[in-house]
């Protein structure tokens, strides 16, 4: 299993806490506009980082908005699975050897 | 390999085509603010689903997202392997059996 | 009568003419979303202006967020006297004299 | 004088206070990435107002918005009469009598 399925897994798992005793306990309590809301403020830092920070900034920044993008997904009820899936159905990663083969390349 | 390692390596294949032949080349192409800009741009997209849209739009916008970002890391000489190494670190997803073991909790 | 007031004013005549003729109208035609969408995406313009840019790049970024600010806030029905107010009623701007009174001071 | 106009100067005014006297000049003092950042925030808040909030949380996030983006401007040594300059340029603002004769319609 890799680090964005086990994460969501983990994610799953401290939803279901008490709002202090988890961060995302915390989050889903205030709601899905809330949530969004740092997805928006990680975006931006992410933005930040990438233009102005350090190679680790930008690390940092990215981890902080995948994470609260799979808050997110969670509290909508979408599971990351079907974000992979539609990955792999636009940009063609299903297979590096099928992808050799296609034309005109997607991405 | 999983969907995003896959992509990651899609992405870094693509750099090197021609600007008309690739959307990443020519992402690339027109630079990192450029690109960083397509990351703000879903962010915005995805919060904006993920606020008003079913949960088809929330997927397409979270995979445009996930997707930009990618090509942002590698603009920067960024490994997504080092992102994975910080959301591991920062939410202790190497197992699940030494999360159950951890307190406090961080996520 | 002000820039802003006097934009407010073209915002609202031009609301009510075809989308094909007038770029406010076809905004409108689209809704309130994709009105949001393009103030998400000129802030993230201006960021990135404001970090790599040259001042007449965040002039021009600046422009353009406030004018799609406007024509956000005139989609919902807000007027942009409510908007001067509430910074009037925040930041005590209604006088400088008033200000030079005040302690402490709010911004 | 207008509200932004004033708001302008009162900035100009707070920038000079010690950090912990003022709001605008602990902003300062972190730096323009850190105003940016506000920026950013500032109108994700907007844009969900917007989509899912009362005219009131609007009015209130707007406000916010554009106070943020007058000390960014500042931060930079960009005016706003720079700014209003250049949306009457690209709106035809400076007179609605202008506009009514002017072809085709740039808003």
């Amino acid at each position: 299993m890799n680090t964005l399925t086990r994460l969501e897994a983990v994610i799953a798992d401290r939803s279901s806490a008490k709002p202090d005793e988890s961060y995302v306990a915390k989050l889903n309590a205030k709601g899905v506009a809330a949530i969004a809301q740092k997805v928006g403020e990680e975006a931006t830092e992410t933005v930040i980082a990438a233009l102005t920070g350090a190679k680790g900034d930008l690390v940092g920044e990215s981890a902080d908005l995948i994470f609260h993008l799979l808050v997110l997904l969670q509290a909508r009820g979408v599971s990351l699975s079907d974000v992979f899936a539609e990955l792999d159905r636009r940009h063609g990663v299903s297979g590096l050897e099928e992808k050799a083969s296609r034309t005109p390349k997607e991405s």
